[in-house]
């Protein structure tokens, strides 16, 4: 049997010799995802569905308790209102998949697959929206967009994604800035306690920002291979669209005025910032509040008398609490289960057998750290609800350890370039603001500035690229 | 203020008058939904959307409780696909929409935007499925889908609609057939006891099935109209996909066979329905388990002293166990407040004034009924589930007696013709099951096969057409 285990888990490649093939090992052989006859486009099987399923629920829940309702606006955007918003356009139109047939017909304007939804959306604000009563509009959708990449990854980039894009209108601008920066803040706070992810928070540059942005804030993750990944976005759009979709509203004062709005977004890449900031080379780890089982439980000599009566009461007592998932096939043996539902990351492994059955307990076994523990029978409930927490704050710590042992702090740009060629991770350094040196650093170097932390520190006072006076700290990194 | 009240409601067309345009005015006004620039498909409002939401949550949780799980197949389905099953490519090709531009470049191959996932689905089925192990696949996914209408109302057809199709595979015919039925009666359950309708249940004629299915199973409401709506179908697909797509197990005894699939689904139609079939001249009158807010509390007299801080302790405590709305606007008075949430359905209403603090009470009022009673504030939260609860029954009762009232039993195509010109509702009459037969009827009464229903009677032995030997009893009618 310890053959046949080692067999399993050799198929998937390990992190150090190659991630890029580790991710796609882990996702294809937890059957997360597969991919479908349509270029770029990912099915989405039932184990990757659930964790999507989880982080909606955690999200929509985080939505609705700051104000927010879910609408849902048309997958079809007419050319024309796509076209009103010049940056906008520009920024993706380059990407669009076009509708020019409806049955036989060919259509006399071609129409848009959404690739985001802000115009649409704003065309029917302006309806909506006539009095400062009628302020703030604080809406959220669930839905699918497509943009059409050339390359494309399972979760990471997909021609046609998963994703909740929240759009609101204001009656001020600090109204419309708090909001964006308040959507940050609750994404940030749900990476931190759901995905037990670590972010950086801050601002995008002008060169990165959301195409017809005023000001784009994002949250980064560092992966295990040291490349940042941009888990979501919070645009304070200004009043660009407001302005040409005339979306005003008649103020207290009698006067027209424009509204202030925002969007932000989260998608299905989150699952793949899970993946790659938590697993190793047994395959995925998740963390408990978005695994599709918090437990599993596998029998031990299941043939034996009393083992599966015993393994199904106690399936049925801890579903009243957890998510749990029972395994008594008998056509694999339970070290083939441990290994593949270690491989599928679920959090924790139940075992029971005929010597736990004597002694009234069972083994939990942690997928994080691996560490055995006989539990009494009569303590299940809490000593889980306890391990499952304990499991989510080391899986956090851990995560953040990694980055900050992978955040390098560099002084000139030879020391920029040395940093990027021989360690992974962020690079913090001094800008001076000017797009050029960005655009050369990344020339150069392949790291793009993944933002401006809010939380700034003065290195020195010159720019890491130019020498010029340095206006801010900004992290760098090459990224998904 | 009678006056202003007056007017707010008379917006709304009586049904009576025109039963079309009181549903346009109820789903404006009622701010369900938005007509959008893209023709044929309409924006949902968050109070249309939450009605969704409701279902979903109900749906989903029925779906896993009969061991379904979620999954996401492509938006995109190659037209290649598409056209392998000739009965179902007959059938959708019609009201494709066609995406041949991706960014600046023509396609290669046109591809679909999914109008139903059966080909996309299957062709993954046939990868994934190998040995009779892994049998049964029991997916649904809830998604968006696109048919091209010509003719198009909010809910009830629109080019791109929101639903839920499960998609399972089976080792025998058995199984499938056993699925099929199960998931109808999930449905019938559903519509039951949560939307409050009295289903017919029955299996579609010939002409009237599922393009590529074995056979269609239906459930049937009637409007407040007359005519029928068609609000959930589960399709046994027997092995049709199956063999154009290769989907083949390899069986315990060794043989490679094909398998059985299903397929069955439901959508924001049903929204359609709840109005068509519960609401009156007031506006919509929406089913406890799915409307946006069970309760709205309305202050009285809300400058008096002491009236809001009551009112929202009540909607604080409230909340703990119900979905409660407060409206304290200072803008309108509570007449104008009890108008529009009657036009929004909001099942009870909760008024609380000086007096009714005075005498440790709140008055609650039916939506259904109009019927007013005063609760004592220390079991507001019993009597307020008792009183959902009746709610519920007394609608679903209504409804039922409604469509006993108006069904209608002819022996012969005179007394057909005559009913359907002069009558409302359901017509059974007997069938000798010649599509002739059934394409005449249409074609001269505009009343179609609804379905043969599960639940037989025989009124006499002639076809109520050709009066041929009758086969079966079959309800017709009218539909949307």
């Amino acid at each position: 049997m310890a053959k046949k285990e080692e067999e399993f888990v050799s198929h998937i490649t390990k992190q150090n010799e190659d991630f890029s093939q580790w991710y796609t090992d882990v996702i294809l052989k937890a059957d997360l995802v597969d991919y479908s006859p349509v270029k770029g486009c990912m099915v989405i099987k039932p184990n990757g569905y659930s964790i999507w399923e989880n982080m909606q629920r955690e999200m929509d829940d985080r939505f609705k308790a700051t104000g927010h309702r879910n609408a849902y606006f048309p997958l079809f955007i007419p050319e024309e209102l796509l076209q009103k918003e010049a940056e906008h356009v520009e920024g993706f139109a380059p990407e669009v998949a076009w509708v020019t047939m409806g049955g036989k017909e060919k259509l006399a304007e071609r129409i848009a697959v959404r690739p985001t939804s802000e115009t649409i959306i704003c065309s029917m604000y302006a309806k909506w929206i006539n009095s400062y009563r009628d302020l703030p509009v604080l809406y959220n959708q669930w839905c699918n967009v497509v943009r059409w990449e050339k390359s494309t990854r399972p979760f990471l980039r997909t021609s046609e994604f998963l994703w909740q894009e929240g759009h609101t209108a204001h009656a001020t601008e600090e109204d419309a800035e708090e909001e964006t920066l308040k959507m940050l803040d609750v994404y940030t706070e749900f990476a931190k306690n759901v995905l037990a992810i670590p972010m950086i928070v801050g601002r995008k540059t002008e060169n990165e920002k959301f195409a017809g942005a005023l000001r784009t804030y994002t949250m980064e993750a560092l992966m295990l291979d040291g490349k940042a990944l941009q888990a979501g976005t919070s645009h304070n759009l200004g009043q660009h669209f407001a302005k040409v979709f005339d979306i005003l509203y008649l103020d207290k004062d009698g006067q027209q005025k424009y509204v202030w709005t925002t969007s932000w977004g989260t998608s299905t890449r989150m699952i793949g910032a899970v993946i790659m900031v938590h697993g190793d080379d047994r395959g995925l780890v998740l963390p408990p509040k978005v695994a599709p089982y918090h437990v599993v439980i596998v029998p031990v000599a299941q043939h034996k008398e009393g083992v599966l009566e015993k393994a199904r009461e106690l399936h049925q007592r801890l579903s009243a609490k957890f998510r749990v998932v029972m395994d008594d096939r008998d056509t694999y043996s339970p070290g083939w289960k441990f290994n593949e539902w270690e491989l599928k990351g679920i959090p924790v492994r139940v075992e029971i057998g005929p010597r736990d059955i004597e002694n009234n307990q069972v083994i939990a076994v942690r997928r994080d750290t691996g560490d055995k523990t006989a539990i009494p029978e009569g303590e299940i409930e809490n000593r889980m609800d306890a391990l499952l927490e304990e499991i989510h704050l080391n899986m956090y710590e851990k995560a953040l350890k990694f980055r900050e042992e992978n955040t390098h702090t560099v002084y000139n740009f030879g020391e920029f370039r040395d940093t990027i060629e021989t360690k992974k991770g962020f690079i913090k350094a001094m800008w001076c603001g000017d797009s050029n040196c960005e655009d050369q650093i990344k020339a150069q170097t392949g790291a793009t500035a993944r933002c401006i932390p809010f939380q700034q520190e003065v290195l020195n006072d010159r720019c890491v690229f130019c020498g010029g006076k340095a206006k801010e700290l900004v992290y760098f990194a090459r990224a998904y």
